[in-house]
């Protein structure tokens, strides 16, 4: 008998026939002597058409109500689930943020969890409830409804997993794991039976888009062993957990690609001290983030300094930036929207040297240019032409033998 | 200035443009220097919506899950207004019935009110706040979600004037005041300016539809002025009100009629002590409501027992009664799905004779048999059968001139 958290995600509540799914599925685990707490998404497209909704009726929809808004997909799903779970015959039970209470600040839209008062949850497991919480939601000391941001029902999962010291945390989904690469664009993608927190954030980082990096930071810090697998098929699931000494060792797990990038150079800026703060403090006031950043050494007192974007926020970065380089004299800056980026991840890159001559080279191999080149200890990433996204994946799948265990 | 709270009704709501009106309606008030708590209920069919949801995938859905469901209509309308409201410069914001607090029993789908906490919105309407609030939801002490049951939106508008001592309640719907009968079907019909909380409740309770009779209850208890009027012009209007000497004492000031009505007849019931709980109670277990009961002066030992009940429920209470005809004694039962049921109301009727005299001599002069007959001290109903309805409205209403003050 275990404490398990199971979350299932926007595809997997999709419809009532799917909401009848899930039902099976949690029962078959009760059954089998668990304690259940369920974390439930809203139906796939449900949150964007609340979105829409707010957005029709302001370009800039006060934050507090927007919340309390577009949370409201989740209350359907969990109080349908706990009508089927009822109806089965079990004793199941919604909670919403305020009523467990995951306590939160106030930042709306991006808000973070303080705190999960674990009492309500723990009555009712202990009178064998199902207990079904809604994700992405929580409540602010004043009681008002806050959300985590996209993807924030995984963290929910994985904070309340923390909180009730809950043996495993299931993320069910589309996909049955976490693959060597995305096998959409790359056909010899192996799933990989474990992965570790630091491999996952990265992957996640990087443009893997099967879990949100903050649910595998919060994994991490509190070692919550995090199971990612299908909500369709009963075959395969990915570990994510902390490192150890049976983990396979292999020099790269996985290679990402993220199309989401566009990439701005601002050519010729006098290199002087406080240069690249007065060109990233206007981006950061209208919470525009920033990927890479790449600096050239210097040449005769100027310097070339290039970094990335999201594509969506190209047009007002552009804007901002080409207001700075006038300030500080700049020659001109430079944007290029068509762009992607390539990453290889893998904890034992640190120990293993050659790797980043080896992707140069397979990429090389393939004619793909490197626009951008950035380091971490278990990643290696380049930004390239969009165009060679899908080529380049394949390529670096096989230079590194990812198909092969 | 004045404490005012306004209702808007599901079809002011129905969609963003209407909204939007709602927006500029209660801005015109605010800027006239009022402080305002706007009630709101969900979208015209967004509750039906949910309703279906929730049966779609259990008969009969757990009550708690069922009320935090429906509970979520109300979320869209009041969040989407607050949003507007912030737009167009003003201090808005939603309370759900757990945030304000509106206090209720834990009867699910019909909770009753037991109190009303103003703090919340007494320290909001200080800064200047629009208050907006969800109609028909409320919270228990333990915070599970309940809702008021059908209209359940014009008793949190009433009760919540009543909390505050608001100077009057605006009840906002689709049609521009109470009328002397059902203008759809009696072209004659007027409007009234004012109507006192009595004859208001009788003639809801007798079928008109613009308010619920639990909102008029609480409304005379609490001695709060309710002003019914459209949404949708700047016309009209009815005052709802307790007598008073200035009141015009017309002797009957309305013609209602109801078509959702069967009458179930038990013949030749042995007629001893006892034997009308027997037949109501599986009734009441089944939570059937009983409209009009009428039992004949016994003849030889025995009686007739005719009843109505609403016609949605007409097939259990025939098994029902059934059973309990044979259990008795009982000859047979005889039931009647096509009657309806039509209504005089008028606080002048006690003080007049001849009223009833008048509505049955009109009633005959145009061949309408009345199977029923039900009085109150200020109400007079008969059933008839259906298809006579729109001409014995329009009789009654040429009988007692209700086109003329």
């Amino acid at each position: 008998m275990a404490l398990v958290v199971q979350k299932y995600g926007g595809t997997s509540v999709a419809d009532i026939n799917k909401l009848e799914n899930v039902a099976r599925r949690v029962l078959k685990s009760k059954e089998a002597g668990n304690d259940i707490i369920v974390v439930l998404s809203a139906m796939a497209g449900e949150t964007d058409r609340l979105i829409q909704l707010a957005h029709k009726v302001a370009d800039e929809p006060d934050g507090r109500e927007y919340d309390a808004l577009i949370s409201t997909g989740e209350q359907l799903t969990v109080t349908l689930l706990s009508i089927i779970l009822n109806r089965m015959g079990f004793r199941a039970k919604s909670l919403l943020g305020y009523q467990v209470k995951i306590v939160t600040d106030r930042s709306y839209t991006k808000a973070r969890i303080f705190h999960i008062d674990t009492k309500k949850i723990c009555k009712e497991l202990k009178k064998g409830t199902i207990v079904v919480v809604a994700g992405f939601q929580g409540v602010d000391k004043d009681g008002n409804i806050t959300t985590l941001g996209r993807g924030g029902s995984d963290t929910s999962a994985v904070a309340l997993a923390a909180a009730l010291k809950a043996d495993v945390c299931d993320i069910y989904t589309d996909v049955d794991g976490i693959y060597t690469a995305d096998p959409n664009i790359c056909r010899k993608a192996r799933r990989l039976s474990r992965i570790s927190y630091d491999e996952m954030l990265e992957m996640a980082r990087a443009g893997a888009k099967v879990l949100q990096p903050r649910s595998i930071e919060l994994a991490k810090k509190y070692e919550v062993p995090v199971y990612v697998r299908s909500s369709f098929t009963n075959e395969g699931g990915t570990l994510v957990t902390k490192e150890d000494m049976e983990m396979e060792r292999e020099v790269v797990c996985g290679v990402t690609y993220d199309r989401d990038q566009a990439k701005i150079t601002v050519v010729r800026v006098p290199d002087r001290p406080g240069i690249a703060a007065r060109l990233f403090t206007p981006l950061a006031h209208h919470n525009i983030m920033v990927d890479m950043i790449i600096q050239n050494a210097s040449l005769e007192g100027y310097t070339d300094l290039t970094f990335t974007v999201s594509r969506k926020e190209i047009k007002k970065a552009h804007e901002l930036v080409e207001q700075v380089a006038r300030e500080i004299g700049a020659d001109r800056v430079e944007i290029d929207a068509d762009v992607s980026k390539i990453s290889i991840i893998g904890v034992g890159m640190i120990s293993h040297s050659g790797v980043a001559a080896k992707m140069f080279t397979a990429l090389a191999g393939e004619g793909v240019n490197i626009l951008m080149i950035s380091t971490s200890e278990i990643k290696l990433s380049c930004v390239i032409q969009e165009k060679y996204t899908e080529l380049a994946v394949s390529a670096l799948h096989d230079a590194f033998d990812l198909d092969k265990r």
